[in-house]
Order: structure tokens, then sequence, then C-alpha cells
């Protein structure tokens, strides 16, 4: 039996392998039970993914105990470590942010992403100082030691999307977010929207800490990830989005040909689905 | 703005018409949302698909109180009808059932379907008596009109799957329940299984009230359902198993290609995943 803490140590030593990791995020149970049977040695949880399946939209709507929940109910019923997606840490002090993480450490995670998107903020492109941030930051790290796990921050910077200046200027801002989130105790840094090759470059060689890129339309297949140096491949929502897509390929199927093709083709059984509701070994599943 | 009662006479009144209804089956907020913006005119919950997705197998494993929450989560986001599986009702007794149907058609709900397979049955194969759920199918008729909601209550017999003797016994006892069904105030039965189209002609015309079939590989095309006499047909759980089965693809692709053209192909966009979280009204989509 693995502890939590293994796990966390484990999850931590997957951002320092010959290969990139690439995490699956995950939004409900079946989805985090498909990707651990697959073998990915890790799932994170989408706050996209999650908040929209339970009727909020992503953001901090959603009232921060189903989010902790929620990340309980995946992280109990897998045996890989579980990495949660907390937003922005539904506070805006170090001690209300420290606090949202020992609960979903409490529930079973071994890390998390936090942003610096201050979702409150009325212009919805609002950003936290870079201090601010690394005040939570070392709030995080000081409680995690307090309670014994060694838990992966990975630190996600926004302002690539919602900061000022030209493009230049942004990548100069976001690497200077990261290299003091990676001060502060960030295992990993996460600048949110960097895509192409050149910046993500220059990108990992200023910041000299594993960073995480997000799947998105147009990112470099995985092997060119890796040779530009990138070390944690995230799915993002995007897992959520291409489901929501075949459902939508269905629906249309359905209703114009009165076929059912895109429904049971490529299709799991009952039995299948039902042993994804628990723990692989109280299955039985290989 | 449209009352329950309204939405359960339109409903109901979809049994009805020249052309099936074709019935999705949802398992949470965005799976119905896609449905009802794709223009379906209801939609049911899958009990599989959303006890599965909350960490339960299928069945009456998962608490009663996280059902009816889960059918109100989708229910207070639809404009259009919803109707929910509450698998055999959480209770042996008719008064039980009925409170359960009461908790759905609180949290929102317009119909339900009633199995008559005994859960708790150590066999896994038990089946209620006729007679027996007969007299829930009655409380919930006297429950309905209480609270004054034309409930469309759909009966579902599992009798051609767990039931003993051959085929062509099985096929007249299903005829024999759902006629009990339907004379004790059933809106529609469904006999679980039933595919074959010699069958399905058969069962139809024998019981004379409307008719569920359920999507599975090997099941005509609508229009021979139609043809058939069928008047419903719902997708149970198969658009869950679809999904899985497409993040099993991804997964694939993923680990052993290190590419990810079917995480992005065909997939929604974040703006829309985050409309499909709330009402269509709320944000103006189509």
């Amino acid at each position: 039996m693995t502890t939590q803490s293994e796990k966390a140590e484990v999850f931590r030593g997957l951002h320092h392998q010959p290969r990139a990791l690439v995490l699956p995020n995950a939004w409900d149970v079946p989805s985090a039970r498909v990707f651990e049977d697959a073998g990915f040695p890790a799932v994170a949880t989408t706050s996209a993914g999650l908040m929209v399946s339970l009727g909020y939209r992503d953001g901090e709507e959603m009232p921060r105990r189903g989010l902790v929940e929620a990340v309980g109910r995946i992280a109990q019923r897998l045996f890989i470590p579980v990495s949660a997606d907390i937003v922005s840490g539904y506070g805006r002090t170090p001690r209300a942010v420290a606090a949202t993480v020992r609960s979903v450490v409490a529930a079973g995670a071994i890390g998390i992403n936090l942003e610096d998107h201050d979702h409150r903020n009325p212009s919805g492109r609002g950003l936290f100082s870079t201090r601010s941030q690394v005040r939570k930051i070392e709030a995080i790290r000081n409680m995690a030691a307090e309670v014994g796990i060694p838990l992966v921050i990975n630190a996600r910077t926004d302002v690539l999307r919602l900061g000022s200046g030209d493009p230049a200027e942004r990548l100069q801002e976001a690497i200077h977010r990261a290299v003091a989130f990676r001060d502060a105790g960030a295992d990993c840094v996460y600048p949110m929207g960097l895509a192409e090759p050149e910046a993500i470059a220059t990108f990992v060689k200023a910041v000299n800490c594993p960073v995480n890129v997000m799947v998105r339309p147009g990112l470099p297949p995985l092997a060119e990830l890796e040779r530009l140096g990138v070390r944690r491949v995230s799915f993002g929502p995007a897992a959520s989005y291409a489901t929501m897509g075949l459902l939508k390929r269905i629906s249309q199927e359905v209703l114009t040909q009165g076929s059912f093709r895109s429904l049971v083709e490529g299709a799991i059984t009952h039995e299948e689905l039902n042993r994804l509701a628990v723990p692989r070994e109280s299955t039985g599943s290989p």
C-alpha cells in the first residue's frame, strides 16, 4: 500500500525523468479510472471539466466544498497519484488559499495547480501580483510541511493571455513570475497559453525548472516538446471538450439519420463501465 | 415559462406522435445540455452512467440522496422535460418507492423509469413479483396525483434477461407483466433486452400501449423500429459507453504515438463547455 507521502514523491519524480510526464486531466470517477487503466502514471483534475459536469462554470463559482468532494471521489478510487486543479485557491490571502489546499490534501490529492488569475476581479482579466502569489505558494509549502505531505505545487501564470504589453513583454513577465514562483517553492511552472516552439524554448531555458504546457490545437507532438525541454504535458480540459464533441456528433447522427452507429461503435460495455466506479483491485481488473 | 405539470404533459404527448420519441440518456449536466442544444425534445437520466460518474456501480449502492441531487442538478438546468432513472425505486414497499419518486419529482423530474429487478436479492437475478410491482406503480400514481404532477411512468421489466424458461416463455411473461403494469397506471412499458424485430412486433401488438426499446449493438434503425410500432427509443447508458470508449482511444494514441490528434479533433471549445453548465437562456445561446 502506497502512502499519500510516497505518492507525492512518486509524482514529483515523474517531473525529473528522461521522458516528459504526460498528465491526463479527468473530471469524474470513470474518466480518471480510464486513464489509470490505460497506463498513465498519474492523473490531474480539470477545473473546467469537473465544475461544468456538476453544473458550474469554470472559475470559482462552484462552492469550495463541492470541489473538494469531487477531488476526493476521484482520489479515493485511484491507486496512482492525483493532482487537484484548485483554480486560484478560493481566497485572496495566503491563509485562505492554504486552507483550501489543506482540504484537497485531506481528500487525497498529492499535488495542486494554483493560478494567478483573480477570478473575482470584475474585469475578468485581473491577475494577482507576483508578491501576493509568492506569499500564497510559501504558505502552501509551509502548510504541507506541517501535515507531512511533500505536496507537488504546479504554479500557473495567466499573464500570457491576460497580461498587458506585446507578446514579447508578456513572455518576459511570465518568466519573471515563474522564476519567483519557483523560488517560493513551486515544483513546476505552468505558463497558460505557451504553445509556440521558440517561446517554449526561451521559457524553459530561462526558468530552469520543470515546465508544464497544455494540449491545444497546434501544440507540437510530444517528441518535439521533449526536445524543447518541456517536463510536463497536461490535457487541461481537452478530453472534456473531445467527449462533448462526440456527444454532438452522436446527436446529429441520431436526429438526422435515425441511426445509432456512432453511439455503439468503439463503446465499452456495461461491465467495463461498472468496473470504472471502483478501485482496480476491488474488481480484480487487470 | 413552462410549469412542471406542463412539462409532464408535453413528455406524455411525445409518446403518442407519428414519430417515435428518441430519448437520449444523460449522466451529468453537460451531457444533458448537449442533448438539449442538439434538439432532442426531452432527456432521461441513465442510472449506470450517472452512478458510475459519481463513483458507484449501477444498482442501488449509491445513496438515494445522491441520486436525487444528481437528477436535480440536471433538471434544474434544462428547459426540456427530464425523466429520472430511479432503478427499482430504492425500496421494497409501495410507500418507500413512492417516497423516492416524490423526491425526484421535487428535484424537477417529470417522469421515471422503475425496474422490477430486486437489486438486494443475493442471487443478482431476483425479480419482484408482478403483484408487488403493480402495487408500487399504483402508489406512485396516487402520490403523483396528490402532488398534482401528471408524472410519466415507464415500467421496466427485466424478465427477458433474468427470468426463467426459454426465450418464448420469457417473452410471454414479459407481456404478462407489461400488461399488468399498464393497467396499474404505467404510461409506457420497457422490456429490457427486447431488440429482435419479430419479438418487438409480438410484444407491441400484445401490450397495446407505448413500448420503449433501448439502443444496443444490432438494434434495427429508427425507421424499422417505428414500423414495428415502437413509441420510445432510449439510449440507456450507450452514450456513457461511447465517451469512455473515446477516452480509451485518446489514451492509446497519446501513450503509444505521443500525438494528440483524437484529443483535439472534433472537440468543443472552453466557451462552449462553460455554456453547458447553465440553462440556455442565461447565456444567450441559440
